[in-house]
């Protein structure tokens, strides 16, 4: 007997940001990802480990790249003297964290015959949302079959 | 040896919106679809395939169905000469893209003994952002056994 | 033949809040249910089961906690005399419902090795946007081998 099972798969990405609402496309990397797991039917979790950074998915166009940073800042503005957290921290990133936390750190994305099921504009983006360039790791981790 | 294992099983929902914030409600079919499935433990991924669109939660009433509405368009203002998508796009819809990737594309839901785990008031919302009636399509993918 | 297969388990943490945007942390009994299930690799999908609650993640600092309170007051200002639920609802709750289909109800986190893959600082809230004290569900579903 052969059983075609489940799989479970994880790869890290790991790349440098420049913080204030960088946005970086991954959706290549997870594509590709899908494609070397041989998984053909499935989800991928695409997952930001870390409290200043988020996922999402949006059409990655250099206007809506601007409208969306402009956006969060909007949303979260930086007002340094109306936040606690920057009271007592030197990195002032109080709207770093709330940014951050409200966009949400996962996006579940399916994929069906080996590709993922997006949009046709549609693409995954990590956004850092901190306030100074960091060095950044994404999780991507498929179950399928 | 029979082996009940693991399954993942896809269903794609079809509709037609009316955007600017149209608001399916898709419970009973994603209720109906685990049932379908057989599976009795596991999670359904609800996700919009789409830059301008967004899967939430909510209580399904028609003042709040108003008030998300008009949420959403506090939070991202229509003024289009402030959006830089706007200036070389004839849709004219930066804002759907904004309320679409702040609200996100997905949920993950999880089931036990068949059934959905939502809240008594608790229904899963398809959200079009878009600004013009769109043919629409959300996946739904349970991982369950 | 042993045959290690995918497993699927659920926990139900119960617990009490005082609502108006009370944040209860509950990674430690994410971390421990992993390690209680035996699953080495797989996602945990935290969900809040109800309208007027979300799950996301944050840093636990105090300063944070009070800004994220008053960051979600800001995007949905609690004006009743401007929300249609409220207009038929003794609750009054309409920010609240408001608030919690924006955070999103669930989130999806990997692990690898036995552990979640969290940020340093990143921890797993949910947030109880109610306007009064409420018993609370969240329910935690792991896939995984």
């Amino acid at each position: 007997m052969i059983y075609i099972g489940m799989k479970i798969k994880e790869k890290i990405l790991t790349f440098s940001t420049h913080g204030d609402c960088d946005i970086k496309e991954i959706t290549a990397e997870a594509e590709d990802f899908v494609k070397e797991s041989g998984a053909k039917e499935g989800i991928i979790v695409v997952f930001a480990p870390g409290a200043t950074a988020a996922v999402t998915t949006m059409e990655y166009e250099p206007g809506l790249i601007s409208d969306m940073k402009k956006f969060f800042r909007m949303l979260a503005p930086d007002e340094k003297e109306s936040w606690r957290h920057d009271a007592g921290s030197p990195s002032g990133n109080a709207t770093s964290h709330l940014r951050a936390s409200l966009a949400g750190p996962s996006v579940a994305i399916p994929f069906s015959d080996g590709k993922l099921s997006l949009g046709i504009w549609q693409k995954i983006v990590f956004i850092d949302f901190d306030t100074r360039p960091r060095s950044r790791k994404v999780i991507l981790k498929i179950i399928g079959e």
